[in-house]
């Protein structure tokens, strides 16, 4: 993993790591965190929920794990700053982390469906949205306060959003939320809030910091404030290259392109094209496993690379047949939110030396790098 | 409006009557068309309900009144190849209808839901789709067959499809499918099938011409062919310039520009932001009347022009903070579909003549335009 920062600690998971298998294995998945992480008991640990319905609930592990149906979604998270290097290339995003590709990852999740919890309270008619609390007390926000932010009730009262306590099958590690997190498929990772003490059902979205004034999409001149800018929930359509590397040297010849693309929301990414003429063509990528609705699909593609620089440039298209922005040096903003540019990697094709034509054939020959973009 | 074609009858809304209201006028609301208008019998006329159901249905539209909640929506329809003569001045394509920016409208539809008469229906276990045949027969596509195409049954459940006999408050016109026709809020306007005759519920998409080699987006080097391209479906964030017209001379001083933004799916208008300056720096519109998720939001700006030549480029941002690509060059395809490219519009502003100071204050002094894009 690469360390952003070790209190609080945050970390991305390297392009090798990312690019390795469908679900990106747990000790390598990016850790996003505002505070310290908290200790807690889970013995002691209940859920609290309350605001607008008709039964509050406090509900320990036991009960969550004995009383409802055990869910699984296979679900990407994606930090809403991932790719925020791109932007700060274009000009500098003081306070906030340098996220390169890695502030994504997929994995399956085990729990409950938040949905069925809801049941049992019974939200009111007046009733809208559905907020999230953690333990974790941040003092970045002015009041200190708890991480929290709210989803729509209509997706909350969806299948797919999930109370969790694994995490690809073994328990959820404390970093990632322990004893219980949400998982809020399609929405950037803000929402799936870790370490989650109290599920407040509301008429109006979260008020608090980190939906309030972070988390929000300013114009390019803009100053963050509450309710400034708009507020980030959707994932946007995006995609990366995994492999090769931005500036790696690879073998003339057939060479292997890897990548993911994610569509975000409740889309799915219908085709993936890469080109090597800065966009003059461009060729469509094999589309790998499907893994359901809420993941990411991976991509493969063989370019046949004369010997020289080139650039891979790529762009995923959605389920509405949209595809991404050209050009991130259009998509800046202040806090560096949301560079779903296509992406460009620059890559040096090396013709083989004497006597060792046989290397371009061989896959393993691209080198792995932990350079972040 | 622009008459594209008499027979099948083609025709898309001048840009003024585009630009008049929230709704667009029935009488001025685009017209595509792939057939002869069907002459429908109202009194002997029967919606027939089959497939995968527990009970098939044939619907009088007397019963279809009576047992039904009559239901409601505002919702903006747009052809999937609207905004497609921004896409024939990169390369020609032949055989399509060269739809400017009125392709689109939006209007108030009563009806009822569908999702009601499915219940009625009862849609079996393996059911996934629902298809919707209507009575045009269409000698475009070969075999002949009657226009038709599918939506999931999730969507097909919602409450925003509606089965329509009223447009706008009044009866349906027949060009645009009496005497009952589907409104399919989010999707491109080819689901909204005219003059509808039988629904049938199915395990697979629709798998006729009109889904399987039609309304498909094709890569640039692709060819029409069963299957080939991926399926439109959901509409792609687009917006447009209404006022001024591309080409206009307007006087120098504060120019009104107005638009619209349409966010397609389930998705709605976040943000629209106008340039003057090629989209070095942006100014955010302000967004007019909310009509609901379904139908676009009207937006408005007051620029302050320099005597001389002005591009006016706009982009509109989705509440995913996904925004257009830039270039409609790099969206090109064979049929001409998904021109969601940020919109450019040219104008001149002239210096006012001595003597006549006065007219750079007068809002009624740009003049509209029937200029088809």
């Amino acid at each position: 993993m690469v360390v952003h920062e070790e209190e609080p600690f945050n970390a991305e998971t390297g392009l090798a790591a990312l690019g390795e298998g469908p679900l990106t294995a747990t000790d390598a998945f990016y850790v996003r965190g505002h505070a310290t992480v908290p200790e807690i008991d889970p013995g002691g640990w209940r859920l609290h929920v309350h605001g607008l319905v008709e039964r509050e609930l406090d509900l320990s592990l036991v009960t969550l794990r004995e009383a409802f149906v055990e869910r699984e979604v296979t679900a990407t998270l994606q930090c809403a700053g991932n790719r925020r290097t791109g932007l700060m290339a274009i000009r500098e995003i003081p306070g906030e982390e340098p996220w390169g590709a890695g502030a994504t990852g997929t994995a399956t999740w085990t729990g409950v469906a938040l949905a069925d919890v809801l049941a049992l309270a019974r939200p009111l008619r007046e009733a809208g949205h559905v907020g999230f609390a953690g333990t974790d007390l941040c003092s970045e926000a002015k009041p200190a306060q708890r991480f929290g932010g709210s989803i729509p009730l209509d997706k909350a009262c969806r299948p797919e959003v999930l109370l969790v306590w694994a995490m690809n099958g073994e328990p959820l590690p404390l970093v990632h939320g322990a004893p219980l997190r949400v998982i809020v498929p399609g929405y950037i990772g803000a929402r799936s809030v870790k370490w989650l003490a109290r599920i407040e059902v509301r008429s109006r979205p979260w008020d608090g910091y980190f939906q309030n004034i972070a988390y929000r999409l300013l114009p390019p001149g803009g100053t963050p404030g509450p309710g400034a800018g708009l507020p980030l929930g959707l994932v946007a359509l995006n995609s990366d290259v995994l492999s090769p590397a931005d500036g790696e040297t690879v073998a003339a010849g057939p060479v292997e392109v890897r990548g993911y693309a994610f569509a975000g929301g409740e889309r799915h990414v219908a085709r993936v094209d890469v080109s090597i003429d800065d966009g003059a063509s461009w060729s469509q990528a094999e589309l790998l496993e499907d893994l359901g609705r809420w993941a990411w699909r991976r991509w493969t593609m063989t370019l046949e690379l004369t010997p020289g620089e080139h650039e891979i440039l790529v762009r995923a298209w959605d389920s509405s047949a949209a595809t991404q922005p050209e050009d991130h040096a259009t998509l800046w903003n202040p806090k560096g939110y949301v560079n779903n540019a296509r992406p460009r990697v620059r890559v040096r094709a090396a013709a083989p030396a004497i006597g060792q034509a046989g290397v371009r054939d061989d896959p393993t020959s691209t080198h792995p790098s932990t350079r972040t973009r």
